[in-house]
């Protein structure tokens, strides 16, 4: 089966296939490939994320397909005493693949255990979002060659972030330096950093040396502490830092932004988290495309 | 007119022929009856039904149409100070079919009165919900034959189902011994009752001398009284019924499931409650077939 | 670019030209224009429309193309801590066409500045929603010459009405007699009268002399002043005033209509305002087809 649930599920091989097919799709004159008509997506998010939601939706749409949505099934008729496992197995006749969204870790996996469609997992909970590491690594890929040695700085809130969490993971494929820029109280978990990484108090400490410089999002709503709040409020970038940069550095977020991220900087021609969201929407139609368009999709099935 | 307001409207023949339909379009390569292309689909639920809605989606979507989904149009613009006849009349002009959910009994046919597209019935509160109906009925014939003399179990709240009072007006135009097992507060209607019916208190008295057993869901959310509650909680099947159900038995349920249909069943080659889902996904293919791939649909006109 | 925005991107010429596409596309066989195959729309609703929305859904489903519907912004996640111009930097960059709506005057200008795909105002607050002033201006057309002279009344809340303003806007292009009638608390701000309007009290000044009569809904929920509030109460059309009225005369209105538009005129052959909705559609579908199936489309860019 071709569920996609982790980025564990790449090499470097595989990787450079789904890039090579993403590129394939981005060059392409509109309404090229449309692997997937008369195919049906549903995206269903037991939380809701219209950002992601889109992003899948407009994939799906460009290839031909459709879509059901189902936003916040929390509250929909969906679950109503329902377990998940029953959902999907609902969902599954009505759909030829399944975007979940899902606060639980593990959930994707569950649900791939009773789903006769892929389930390609849109983010579940601390656990994982794939699709999302792979668009930035794709937003890499086509500034910066990843054949060749590379230094990158993860930027803010490291402890709980998601995101930068499955990112590194595939970084940690190539030859790249890694910096880890946070506030004390928001380390990047020990479990997944090397001797090898460099630690920094704040961007001053790298911001001439890195090609890549990745900002996170800081959740405030979700930190309590006042002295917490008070290291990462505005541990941003600015215009002072951006002057320290490399010329050719590339400057990324995987939006939405709040204040770590001024909007004085999106006329700098190194600013990429723009390009980066559209970059998703070509990850993903190669994701489709795998799916319905290939004998097997270039990832690896699930152990 | 074309709408599907009722069971009523079908007949042995007409039954015959939608069924040939469906069966038709089951069997075809995908994508290959793209009669609804260019044509729009309106979900227009007065209260959220997403596992209808979702179907509905589905089969016009595998039909090349397109849909809007109009949910809980309670709380939304839609009806904003607004009768039904004339939101109806608004959405006929951008639809070239309507679905709708509605909370009274009738509304359906209210709205085919003002519409001057096809409505289809999907659920008028007390009323009836046809394509539900016809979706049980298609997993019956897919298992048994209708030609031949059956016999059928109907099982739990037999006094409020819309569902399986639908099912039983179908299941009368055929040689069909009908067994009615509920508790005492929760009996069939004597209106829709017949004197060769055999009526239990449980599931023992005919476990073994069915070739259908038909589920329904005990929704306790609706029950007030204590000793009714009591009377219907627990009141489903179980591991040890099927081991007295006959080899080649078939388990149906509409779900959404609660605790009278154990996971530990979904294992069981007989039981083909998910499969009946699926069913309806390609019963309502062929009913957006019957509109607008055909010059007239196989069911009688509202009269 | 192609951003439309207001009313004053038209002249007479540009208008004949969109009509003539409108009717174009009117008598064609469905299925004819499939100009925005591959193509994605984003209703992007800070406010909830859905009336609004499904209009321009269908619109472009008959197109060919698909539509991400983002309903209530206000409470999704799009807008979490994220500035009208991201969130239109994001949508836009999984879209082709993003139709606004949204409370605020100025909002769908802010959006076009900063977006890379051809803004709709479907709605900004007090501002405009031109694509309803055009189908209002179509359906005028379908049954009276705007080449010739002609009357019309306009007539209710002429105050606050943004429908009203943008209709006179153009109808101001073309030779018209101006009649605006409504209670003395709701008359029509001075910058947009001209000296050879007449006013009057009531429809009875004016009901046998015009060629068009134009009912703007009362929005009883927005007005707290009890005075106010009467003088608009069963400030409407009657069967009376029907009778008095000239055979030809074509009666309209926007919807959903309150009081002041009674269902006992829904079967005289004068009442369009069914029509006129489905005309939007038709219109809606012209802009689209202008955008991507036209090499430019026939309104003025934004200026």
């Amino acid at each position: 089966m071709s569920h996609l649930l982790s980025v564990d599920q790449f090499d470097i091989q595989s990787i450079a296939d789904l890039f090579a097919l993403t590129e394939k799709i981005e060059t392409a004159p509109r309404g090229t490939y449309k692997v997937a008509s008369s195919s049906v997506l549903t995206n269903l998010f037991y939380e809701p994320s219209t950002r992601t939601s889109s992003s899948f939706h407009s994939a799906m749409a460009r290839l031909g397909g459709s879509v059901i949505s189902i936003n916040d099934v929390s509250f929909s008729s969906v679950s109503k005493g329902e377990t998940l496992e029953d959902t999907i197995q609902v969902m599954a006749q009505y759909s030829d693949v399944i975007v979940l969204r899902h606060p639980d870790k593990g959930s994707a996996a569950r649900a791939a255990r009773v789903s006769k469609v892929p389930i390609i997992n849109g983010g579940d909970g601390v656990g994982e979002h794939p699709t999302q590491a792979l668009l930035d690594l794709y937003t890499i890929h086509k500034h910066k060659s990843l054949d060749q040695p590379l230094s990158i700085a993860l930027v803010g809130d490291l402890k709980h972030g998601r995101t930068v969490h499955s990112l590194l993971k595939l970084l940690r494929m190539y030859d790249v330096q890694i910096h880890l820029v946070s506030p004390p109280g928001f380390l990047m978990p020990p479990e997944l950093t090397q001797t090898q990484d460099v630690w920094h108090r704040d961007l001053h400490g790298c911001i001439q040396d890195v090609d890549v410089v990745y900002m996170t999002r800081v959740q405030k709503e979700r930190i309590q502490d006042a002295t917490l709040l008070q290291q990462i409020s505005n541990y941003g970038i600015s215009l002072e830092l951006m002057q320290l940069a490399r010329p050719d550095m590339i400057l990324m977020h995987p939006l939405p932004r709040v204040d770590e991220l001024p909007t004085c900087l999106d006329a700098d021609p190194r600013s990429k988290y723009f390009e980066q969201t559209g970059n998703g929407l070509l990850v993903r139609q190669a994701i489709f495309y795998s799916l319905f368009g290939m004998p097997i999709p270039c990832w690896r099935p699930v152990s």
